[in-house]
């Protein structure tokens, strides 16, 4: 069975970027596994500034700790 | 006696992501601890952006701290 | 006289997440220390699912405070 | 002329909060300096749980320096 | 193809911040693709200081990272 | 071209405060750049707990970074 997250180790900052936003949403799913009610609120919150912001911050501390794992690329 | 949290040290990034979100819920649970409460909220919160992406944020701390813990799985 | 925090180290992760959850209550305790005050609001909050994932917030940045201190207790 | 921060290193753990507690009221201070204004929204606050538990994060932020600079008092 | 990020390091502080402040809108760019809606809420939050205070934790959050990354420039 | 930032590195703590005091505020004007917009902002928020604990939070953030970049005036 194949892991939706077999390594914090990316190639780019970039993809490790990518991968702070994947972590950031999979604990949405967790909370609210239903496809239908996450879909129901997307609309909203992709519409509101402040949610918007909010996400940002999410994905800010996740790119935090995948660049540690990367020791920041260097 | 068994400990809800023997250790914070996985065996994948994947079971790190798991016990973060396991941390995260145990402090709701250690402030509401009756069961009914929490499952009153339960049905509120899931439909609410806002609250899911505020989760996410606290499962975000705590999967930093499991991540440095095991050294980023490295 | 002995101190509410004579120390950060804990025996186990478990005694550590109780040390973060009493940390972040001795601030809400020092800023509004009437414990009546405190008492009246305690229903509120704790029927109050963004006050209860905030709460959560707290105790994750405290945790990973205490558990970097133990060296994550590997 | 005294500093009000002339050190984050502190005897004890306790000492620390403390000094985490300080750090996160001078900011206040320093984007609201009228002592007047700040009295008048005190008793607000106060009786305001998510102010209370807001103010308890960034005390939680600051505590995390204030460990970091004394090495955990170990 | 060039990549948007394609380095954690700058030469200077300055430029170190400026890349946070990139870093901080990337993730709302990734949540909401729509370049008119992202425009609609512009104005909105623009002159709301609540989101302009979020807006700015979320650099700080990413500053924090750029600036280890780059070892403080020391 | 003399630089906002030149530094992270400050001669005291108290210096590295008033730092991520101005770090803090920058993020604010780099996305309202219109000094009245923000002049007209500011009786508003400085007169309202929470956006005064939201800059508090902001300014801690920050102070973790120029600590550490200083480490910590040890």
């Amino acid at each position: 069975m194949s892991s939706w997250l077999p390594s914090l180790i990316t190639e780019t900052p970039e993809q490790g970027y990518e991968l702070a936003v994947k972590l950031s949403r999979v604990a949405v799913k967790m909370t609210q596994p239903d496809d239908d009610a996450r879909s129901r609120m997307r609309p909203e919150y992709a519409e509101d500034a402040d949610a918007l912001i909010a996400v940002s911050q999410v994905v800010a501390t996740h790119f935090a700790t995948v660049a540690a794992a990367n020791s920041y690329w260097r």
